[in-house]
């Protein structure tokens, strides 16, 4: 997808200008996106949208028609209109890569350029990054609840339908096992799968019927959705209809706990023990816990991952903290942010769990130590990808990544549902 | 922007293979949007995107990237791509108008056509008006909130780029005076507005010198931010450089009551009695109403509007009623919904208030009364646009629409920050 030039802040073009007439555009600038504070019950954040970011970075343009669109309505005058038909970025950008963990004040991204280069970027990064991280937090927690149980995403109806689909790559990443939405199996080849909706079944003059036309249409190794009516002579009608070898039948509604022993136990008397439970229907990662005892094999989620289950933006901020060498920051009550460019060194046990993150400011030293490791990697360095650049932005290296700090990098307690403290702390060193 | 039409859930199109080879596809249906209930704490939702809709309706189309993907993914076989390239609607859209009000039951949108034509656009529908109606419905409460005073949208660096650019309109259409969003500015019409950024006056070597950069490049009238460092010296540094013609001054952090009250007694004692105090900073409708008593001028709304304030999608499903003149409806535990097609009579008092939406299925009668009125319009007629269509979605319509909802249709509870019922009730008549 082409990068919207124009989705922007009028105020970001309108400080171009500004400064471009003041002298101050080329001032050497660092600007840090980070998050003030996990939501509200989070232990830890996840790094996502860092690839849509690399997209920005390389390809953002204002062409002729917006261009034009700023003359004509007056935001900005000539001088800054040619400033931005030459927008190329040009800086250094430092980023945590795809499926990392933060915690707050872990920069994220760190750009470093002239404050015009800069300042254009802010609202568009942060749209990015916002959403993505949002989905990625939300369903990371709802991937640890299901254990090993698959997750699919099917929330793209609750979603803006260009969010949608970049909320199924977000969630894909997250350890969600495939998504509903086809626009992210092409784009992103994340796996898509679905079943069927009650609409069919009712289209249709017997439930039965309608079950004989998905199994011609699909085989019998489909899933069928037996909630319409009545759930147990549904599994009965699915069974005779599709055979034993029925792949699953999903349950949309209801006591999902209740209907899933259920189900299993009818599956199992019916002869269709390899059958697998879907279940679907408001689940969130609390949804899912209450689950862990019940006989299901794949969890449908919608609504609460797409919108981060209560979270629905990752509050990312990104912030001016130095000034052509000098750290600033905002001074007055409220929102107060560190100044100065952070070097990032993450603490580790022998174990690998991680114990601190250290936010190191103005080249200040600090003793290094057996485990220590940087979440930081340079994504483009003066415009140009670097070595570590692809393997920031895949997608599969994300999912590796992120299954690896789950597994061992976040301290147990960081993995409950429950509210608590952020997996573990943030410590400023050298600050101005 | 081209619609999507990959953009949608695997499943509306395996659904049509299905029904395509068992020769349901062509059934004549009714299709209905709805929410089963309002989201919690809300009396009435608002009614916006059905111009996005209509543009979903007259626009959707598989191009033969869409169909190579599918046929190469094995998503549907050659015959439903067939059926797909030549998709176009051709069927009924009755509509509630972009700017009216809904309660729980009300079929925003009522898609008659071919069971195939209908649930293709269940997804991108369905994402369109979830998003919509959710900035619109929390965006009303907050101009409900802020009485006459204007409120900037600005909130777009907390949703998806996309996203944000359609929020700034549903938020425009539900009273915001303007909004930071330069697309939306250039694709609807919306206003735009802007003042400037912490990172601008950290720029500069004084705040002084910040100053008088921005009003250098935006004359007096512009708004200057003052609370970077302390806001009493930002304020008096603020009418020196611009003088006492100074536009505003606006305030992003802290106790916004106080420092209200505080700016505008400075503003006043040094004669810039017309200088506007803008203020913003995590604001939503219940932030908004404790300001009332404070001196504000301006409120700029952020997270709050475009994540729907609590309520980040409206809850909105898109459920078959009717095949062939058969009404039907899911009847399994939970989840149940109201059969037949609706035709809706909106009850009034002689006041002009709203008593009670009736939803009249399968053409039962219902009394006339003085007062009775329909919320619903036809958008389309078999594929074709009405004499209703073009002010049914035009923004300014829309916007006028729902000021006269506010103020007259809707009984002054209603308008209640506070938990309670719905506006009015609903009543099923005729049901199947």
């Amino acid at each position: 997808m082409r990068v919207p030039a124009l989705a922007t802040d009028r105020y970001e073009l309108t400080m171009v200008q500004a400064a471009l007439a003041a002298g101050t555009a080329d001032r050497e600038c660092v600007f840090e996106v980070f998050g003030r504070r996990l939501p509200s019950g989070r232990r830890f954040g996840v790094v996502a949208g860092m690839s849509r970011v690399l997209e920005v970075l390389e390809g953002l343009r204002f062409d002729d028609a917006d261009l034009e669109a700023l003359r004509s309505g007056g935001v900005v005058d000539d001088r800054t209109c040619e400033w931005l038909a030459r927008y190329r970025f040009d800086g250094d950008a430092v980023a945590y890569p795809d499926g990392e963990v933060h915690v707050p004040g872990s920069p994220l991204l760190q750009v470093r350029a002239s404050f015009a280069t800069g300042v254009v970027l802010e609202t568009v990064v942060l749209s990015v990054l916002n959403h993505d991280c949002a989905v990625a937090g939300a369903a990371a927690r709802m991937v640890v609840a299901a254990e090993d149980r698959p997750i699919v995403e099917m929330g793209s109806r609750r979603t803006h339908e260009h969010a949608a689909v970049d909320a199924a790559r977000a969630a894909h990443l997250a350890g969600f096992t495939s998504t509903s939405n086809l626009e992210a199996g092409v784009r992103f080849g994340v796996p898509t799968a679905g079943t069927s909706a009650h609409a069919f079944v009712l289209l249709h003059d017997s439930e039965r019927e309608a079950f004989a036309a998905q199994v011609a249409a699909q085989g019998p190794g489909t899933t069928l959705l037996v909630d319409t009516f009545d759930i147990a002579e549904g599994i009965r009608a699915a069974v005779e209809v599709a055979g034993t070898s029925l792949g699953g039948v999903r349950i949309d509604s209801g006591d999902l706990a209740v209907h899933a022993r259920f189900a299993r136990r009818l599956l199992d008397d019916l002869g269709a023990t390899g059958t697998k439970v879907v279940v679907s229907g408001d689940l969130d990662e609390h949804g899912i816990a209450r689950l862990s005892g019940a006989p299901v094999d794949v969890y449908g989620v919608g609504t609460s991952v797409v919108t981060g289950s209560g979270a629905p933006t990752a509050g990312l901020v990104y912030k001016l903290v130095e000034v052509d060498g000098r750290p600033v920051a905002k001074r007055s009550t409220g929102k107060a942010t560190h100044a100065g460019a952070h070097r990032v060194v993450r603490r580790h046990r022998a174990s690998g769990v991680a114990t601190e993150e250290v936010l190191v400011a103005g080249g200040a030293d600090v003793d290094e130590r057996p485990g220590d490791r940087s979440p930081q990697v340079a994504l483009l360095r003066r415009g140009q990808r670097t070595d570590d650049t692809a393997d920031s932005v895949d997608l599969e290296a994300a999912r590796r990544r992120l299954r690896e700090r789950l597994s061992t990098t976040l301290p147990w307690d960081a993995l409950s549902l429950s509210e608590g403290d952020a997996a573990f702390p943030t410590t400023y060193v050298g600050e101005a």
